[in-house]
């Protein structure tokens, strides 16, 4: 496709793209809704005049907002219809090529915020050998896997206020640990900090207190994704989580990529979904694909250095259970959802050494050292350690990019 | 004192509560703030003009809002502001009495909504009685208590969207339950739907990502009180919540009473905090009393007969950690904190058998039948039993209620 603006081939947000987000400027600071295109922003506040479809005709105050969450209220179709008229603006054929260049807005000019106000936040543990490899760890190989993985998407509430966006510093947690053969915890900073590969999906549309959303009618309610890091104090978890999960551990921040890839845009990626032995239930059974081919790294950048070191390569179809699975079984008691709740993987760990999805996994709990490019080694995260995800899918001749989530430690206060 | 309204004594509502609420009315649907006064309601949105003090003659908005998220965002010293220009309104020297009773609604006349934009709702596990109860059930008398139960307020994160107001109907949820020796799930109604009886306290003020609330001015941060009803669903409990918690057991569904009783009008009623033996860590260790006396029962209302039983008379000064502890603790680590936020106590079981909060215990793990004033038992809840929370301080002619949280089981879909 011819696009207004100029992009390489291995550019995150060509025309195949069009992730959201919300971004304001120095000289505007109005938080804003836009586009990524190429190394620029359409800045959709200005051009919403141009959707004049039938389905957003009427919707266009939505592109007025400053959080995604109305637009994300709507439906498939009108999402569609979005990308469609998007990608007419900036076809080349467009007619007012010189009006629009008037909206486009550098992204390194921009400030990004969070793409919505996030109600909810789920964290599922959907990947079998993340959760394989921490259950040989604390548990033994034989019990790796707890009797219910196999039958449900284990998951949990997380901390929706401590969602930042990517480029947020987070501190250091101080909190209650508890030494090995100790009983007595002390109050201390957390010295097994971790970070956790994750990719995250938006919800879009509403539903009611007391219903559910059919397996067949999910990804309906699915707007797109970002990548996550679910950042954990090892330490502070192994203290508190029994018996009602990670509290602490966890909620000192959670860190997302700015831009929402559409589920529009991850289509012609999607690949096989894993096969599920044994199957599950009838109401999270479904044949159609709904797993995605997304390459993701991690990398820790020390401050001392600045070299960036990838420690992981994985890929987010390792999952066992799909993103359609996931929301089926939130809801199926009944659980009301609103669009911009926030549902998380997990760790998205692979079956070899090279793509697990965290620290703790990558060092055995601690038991071994990775190597960084610069000669240091970590077995956790240190202060001034910046952890840089990153995510693409590559199709023929471009790639869907996912952008950056990324977030380096401050000391603890 | 001498009010513009007449109430009885044993009214919950007297000039010495005060209570905040939302609320609308057939002849105008647009959801306002109230205060409950006897068996009225004075509409602040009528009367924000009499806010005159130093500290809210600026900031009188916050009473034209459709929640009470602006007026939990200001100070304790603007809170008590405006509860002593209310008792001054309400009170019978009031110059304007006329054009006051212009701005009562009466109660009955009102439907009551959330009274805020609940951010993030979190649920402790904070009365030993219950945690020892359901410890000797789950596992033995020896280790009903985790190591880490007596060292920090556990707690989870639980689903803000699913919490309603009182008078909303509960649908019994299905879900996965795993019978008794067998290693396949099935999905069906749950069985053992619980009620839990709970206070929860609305978070006041604002924090920042990264920083904590020390314990000498946690009380600045507690807006306010309300009965609550974290509905359970025990089959689907014990299947789902190994190793990450509660989910969809509790998601369903969690009632709130609708008027916030504030911390200035529980004052009088402080009681001393429970010893606590190990003393936990400095960081939560506090000498002023931050405990209250609050009678709470809980009544079962079977559809059938509509006869109401008392199945539990408790009270919340049973609670082993107080409310500034859970604040604290919760954001030790660096999670920050919303006006609107929603801490809830856990279930407040005390150490009699009739002050059991919760069926599981009452019926200890659905062992024993409980009788109903209607002839009938009950182990767990039944379709169309309705479940009253009610709570009040008992003062020297005057008591301070919460009003009632309650909600009536309806079958499955």
């Amino acid at each position: 496709m011819n696009c207004v603006v100029d992009y390489a081939p291995d550019c995150d947000f060509p025309l195949e793209n069009l992730p959201y987000g919300v971004f304001s400027t120095n000289s505007n600071p109005h938080k804003r809704i836009g586009v990524a295109i190429g190394d620029k922003i359409l800045d959709l506040s200005l051009v919403c005049h141009h959707f004049t479809g039938p389905k957003l005709v009427s919707q266009q105050h939505v592109f007025r907002e400053s959080t995604l969450n109305k637009f994300m209220e709507l439906d498939p179709a009108s999402w569609l219809e979005a990308r469609n008229t998007i990608q007419k603006m900036l076809s080349l054929d467009n007619t007012d090529i010189e009006s629009l260049k008037g909206c486009l807005v550098e992204q390194k000019d921009a400030t990004m915020h969070l793409p919505a106000v996030i109600g909810d936040y789920t964290d599922f543990y959907s990947s079998v050998h993340h959760a394989y490899n921490v259950g040989c760890m604390f548990r033994s190989k034989e019990n790796a896997l707890m009797p219910n993985w196999k039958h449900l998407p284990v998951g949990y509430h997380g901390r929706a206020s401590s969602v930042v966006v990517s480029g947020t510093p987070i501190r250091r947690p101080k909190g209650q640990v508890c030494p090995e053969g100790a009983s007595v915890p002390q109050f201390k900073p957390s010295v097994l900090l971790d970070f956790e590969l994750e990719v995250a999906f938006f919800v879009g549309g509403k539903t009611q207190l007391g219903t559910s959303i059919p397996i067949n009618k999910a990804d309906n309610h699915i707007f797109g994704m970002v990548l996550m890091n679910d950042w954990s104090a090892r330490d502070i978890q192994k203290w508190e989580y029994v018996p009602l999960g990670p509290f602490l551990a966890k909620s000192f921040g959670t860190t997302i990529s700015p831009w929402i890839v559409t589920m529009d845009a991850l289509t012609p990626f999607k690949v096989a979904n894993t096969k599920q032995d044994p199957l599950p239930l009838e109401y999270l059974q479904h044949n159609d694909p709904y797993n995605f081919d997304i390459n993701l790294t991690v990398a820790i950048k020390p401050e001392a250095s600045g070299i960036k070191s990838v420690v992981c390569t994985s890929n987010y179809k390792h999952q066992y259970w799909t993103p359609k699975q996931q929301l089926t079984h939130h809801t199926v008691g009944g659980c009301n959802v609103n669009p911009g709740d926030l549902m998380a993987s997990g760790t998205i760990s692979g079956p070899e050494e090279s793509s697990y999805g965290s620290m703790l996994e990558l060092s055995w709990k601690g038991s071994k050292s990775v190597p960084l490019n610069d000669g240091t080694t970590r077995k956790f995260l240190l202060d001034g350690d910046e952890v840089i995800i990153e995510g693409f899918c590559q199709g023929a001749g471009y790639r869907i990019g996912f952008g950056s989530c990324n977030g380096k430690v401050v000391p603890a206060s």
